[in-house]
């Protein structure tokens, strides 16, 4: 489906235009045609293949999806595959939706295609539109802007596993370690290598944007393609430091779980001693031998009671005493 | 076996050759000779040392097979060894049989040899000759398309990787650990580190077939190359992402079988109270003293018996309550 | 807030001036300004941005704060963001206060902000002043001595870790494995990725001042630049060591809580042998054979007693010597 | 002790010749001397000091023995350190030997040193003298072959190693986890190391006589150089197949062992109720009350004994479902 | 302190100089000084800064010490900081006590400066004077021989690490897991990391003393730079090595630990069943049935001990020959 088709010139916005008329505006050489579209059909995609020039092998990626995040380039043109990460909103505990924004850049268009449904681009096409003299750097520019949109949308999906971190970290020194707390450090690590997957490949193809030989399309606007570069290593080393504390919570959840067992362990052996000293006593009064000159006593079953009480306040009092109980 | 020989001139087919005829195909400026054999007899090999100049140490691989996937280069030519996974027909639960594919490429001939019976890749040849504005380009593309057609190949074992993780994660977190469980995932892993050997060291060897200096034979196909080496990229970044998972659910399997372990233990504590304290009580009533009053009364015995009972139904709601039992 | 703006000439400062004379004294071409703000409001951090031609992306960085150690080169100028890390003075088991410190540097202008409130660098300002034979080499002089600062501050909280460490390992090994150990081991890695942090990508950054190319402002004191970088390495060495240490110790602490597991169960089976195997003799003599002649004798009871009490002297005996009690 | 000492031109051996002649054949232009040696005294390593001019410093290497492989340039001579990894003979269960080998290889000579008694070379000599074709190629040529005899005796070594892993594995599900296959599993590690130990750092010298810049020496053999180092790599790549199987074995057999414990656990605790439940039951009908009726009756006691069976047998009948019997 | 200061000409010692004839010697040109100072106090280290002319800040490093070890290059002169890992001698078990080797290297002056006290270098001086055909290299050869004298005392402390190793290894399997060998695990991985510290920075900084471009100081000495990196190397290997196995260990020591709980847990509980089953013989005889005939016989009693033996026997063969006893 088609969303939008300007034309812009010198940093600013010419018209919308019909798909048809896009080779007009594209021979003009301060001119460039920005296109989006949202789960292209096959029949909405081959006239922009003509339109741009756009590399077969470049095409056929965007028609199958699923790529891994890159950025490829294809003689003076780019091609731009980033995942648009998102918490799935029906889900309280956040399982993270994993959606696909290719861009096709030239030096006279930008093509943006989301082939699943995700949260739109439109925000960003005003911003450039308020801000001309920046985008007077051209398609570079856009595609700059589009890519920052993306990453910033990073920022949200890694605070959420920051705080999921946390809550996982505070809940496992309360209480007994459950069932529950291990799946939810499980969880979170899946949802942690969702992110990675989005983030660490397209940080290594971002960083060939600046710095030595970079594609022509990106030569003015540099410093822009290193501050998302910068952004991308900032998420990178969170991933990182969450990865590394995940893997010692891990570690100590089952230090813990094997501490909690351990407890447990003595607390039944302690409440076991208070059953079976007892119990002994019982059975030594129950002897059958003729003298045990204690079983005439008037009060011998209630001394005997009371002796089998004594020792069992006794040893409750030491395995207090010791934390066993 | 020899399977096909056939010679193409301008990407398109000229006729199907007989090994004597292809010295004189091979000499022609804009020709090409493909030759496909299969479990080769060492007689069926020497001539096409010969005709096509292959080099000693890369016939003598050929012939012994179990080679790591790799693309060597010598002087012109290329030899190429790739790892063909695919899954055991006869076993469900899927275990891999790895193949092999050897591949000669020279300016003018394409040799490939599958050492061990697999797919073949008459679908490939077929394909090629649908479209001669690519094989126009000459071995080089035929190169392509078969390394290809083998690395395609890989997709659908990672999906069985993937959802063999994803069963075995699902049933992590179902009912107790088992011994098959652990079992699941550790040939999970034997599985996983077939492919990765078949997809590491062939992506190495692709990242040198585009970018700086190439092989002359790869000039004009650079593109393909680096599609088929972002391909195995992909494959690889998605095996180390189970890797990493697989490590996890094996911390947490083990953590859970120590949780199980605790709950058996305290579950087996719970109803061993339930046996040792009206043993205690029984025991207690058992004594031979001469005055126990409450030996005598009429209903003595059935008081015993609930008062049993009776510590038993609270000491069970308590358990119960706790989650013991 | 503005906490000094200084003009310094020829390594000597010149005099506190104002906001406004700025300009005057940049235009000077032996002349700089050092410019210290905490806290700016926009207002404040505005004018500097025109004076000094300060990249907007940088002020942006600056204003947004929560950015990771980086140095960026915008044309001749520099941007530093470093993380001064202290130890937050209320606990005293010693959480850290990550704070920022962004230094933006041209030829002829310092301007250091602390986004928030922290350990000022006056010291740093007096230093310098009593230096002119150093100070003459400018601005470049003035930012490696505020990085020198920061840095220099790190040791002390690296102290803080060691002996952390040293004493987490000396408890590891005294009593048995308590769950505030484990708590103590897993805040220490905690606090360790926080000094991580900071050192990493600093050291990465700091590593291309000197060397091969390096910024136009740090020409002359390289052998400054590298001496921060030795700085760094050791800190990020030494973080590394305790990294391992830390993760060992976790791995010794599991097995120590299994070892203390395991002594406890020996332990208690031995108490609970000097349980039940006299009541397995009471038991005997309990039983109601007609033909029991022990049963019988005098001293019948007696013998049974100290056969009961010798038994388990001798149980008790052999459980100490296999030191299970 | 002297074992050869053979001079060779064009391919073809000369003569066996005495060591004094050396100097006279190593002056000719297209010839070269192989001399061989196994465990020399010191007064048999001198005159080759002299006669091929080797650097004092791989001397006093060749002289200590105990270093690791490596290929190391003196001018345009090469100083190559082996290990010769062999199976000790005497123990079953593998043990290694590790023996040395260095290579002193000049443009006119070829010294091999074997320090301790090992596997002989005599089969590489016969085969070069076979090839006069590639021995044409001069020492260089000679040095390959040796190194080529060297690692093909890994992959025995190697395949050993895999089918120690092999029947760990198959191991790890039979039956229970017993202290000999942690044994077992410990060795493998050990012996892996030692191979590794071999392999790694000679595949990094390898790496450099083939590609860029190459000794004089290799210059026309790179491509047998580069069959050594892929050969190397293949075993490199094993060992780390094997370790990292070998990883998930360790933290597998943990598992197993937890779990094996969690099962003796349940099957002691049920064999314990079929002992506790009719203790109780015997405890109750050994009560004193006056009013028992049941005991007064003439199948009193055959009932209750048939209850205890009854209670025992649903029990047995539970655990056996529940397979914890 | 100052030990020595003697001046050498043509690899020859001309005299013991005093301090202040330092600069006489200095300025000649096929001359160099070489001193060597022991803890100097800042007096008798001043006079050297202005002879030699060394940078403030390697001084301030040679003041300060706790460097870690490096080699950096200060115009045509080098510093050099390496780490004298020395067994204190007091401590069986072997602790281990870092010293600090500080060197200043210029064309014409050598400066050993030792911090703390520890082994001296007079051995490496009175080598180099019997060598006088290399030290004609001058302080190039003098700055080798001094760290080859620091590195080859690592020989030693390796091999305390290796037999320490095999001494846990071996101790690993015999007998049960005691809370000394995790503690012994525990130092040795912390020995271990003290000789890595040492090495490993070293090794780096060594590296860059030979191969492409080289200081102006060790260009005649290249081959002896090789020499000790290749002798870093392979320490540097070794600690690797000890590194894993020690991983391994500890893994498997975690293992054995379970196996050995498991174990006890078995033996426990067959001995338990040794006594809790004659229990439940004596509680069916004590229980007080009107109608129990075998009460009646002469010989019940002594049947029933014998049944209780009987079983007995039987249980403990049974566990006996399933190894649980």
């Amino acid at each position: 489906m088609l969303i939008n088709c300007v034309a812009y010139q010198n940093g600013r916005k010419l018209a919308d235009i019909a798909i048809a008329d896009i080779s007009e505006y594209v021979s003009r050489p301060d001119c460039f045609v920005w296109v989006a579209l949202v789960d292209p059909t096959p029949e909405e995609l081959d006239p922009m293949t003509g339109e741009f020039g756009l590399h077969p092998l470049a095409v056929e990626d965007a028609r199958n999806g699923h790529q891994r995040p890159k950025i490829e380039e294809y003689d003076d043109s780019l091609f731009a595959v980033l995942h648009a990460v998102e918490v799935t909103p029906e889900q309280g505990a956040g399982e993270f939706t994993v959606g696909e924004v290719d861009i096709f850049a030239g030096r006279n268009y930008i093509l943006s295609i989301r082939p699943r449904t995700m949260e739109s681009f439109t925000d960003v096409r005003a911003r450039c539109e308020r801000e001309p003299e920046l985008l007077v750097h051209g398609s570079g520019y856009v595609l700059y802007a589009l890519m920052d949109a993306v990453v910033d949308r990073y920022f949200p999906i890694l605070d959420d596993l920051e705080s999921s971190l946390e809550q996982a970290e505070s809940r496992l020194f309360e209480g007994t370690s459950t069932r529950s707390r291990i799946e939810e450090l499980y969880g979170l690590k899946r949802r942690l290598m969702t992110l990675k997957h989005a983030v660490t490949p397209l940080m290594e193809s971002v960083g060939k944007l600046y710095g030595g030989r970079v594609p022509q399309l990106c030569v003015g606007t540099q410093e822009y393609y290193r501050d998302v570069y910068d952004h991308l290593t900032r998420i990178n080393g969170a991933i990182e430091s969450i990865r590394e504390m995940h893997a010692t919570a891990i570690s100590v959840n089952i230090a813990l779980i094997s501490l909690a067992e351990s407890e447990v362990t003595k607390r039944l052996a302690a409440w076991g001693a208070l059953i079976t000293v007892p119990t002994l006593i019982a059975g030594v009064f129950g002897m059958n031998f003729a003298h045990m000159p204690e079983l005439q006593w008037t009060f011998g079953y209630p001394y005997a009671l009371a002796v089998m009480a004594g020792v069992d306040l006794v040893l409750f009092w030491r395995f207090r005493r010791a934390k066993w109980i």
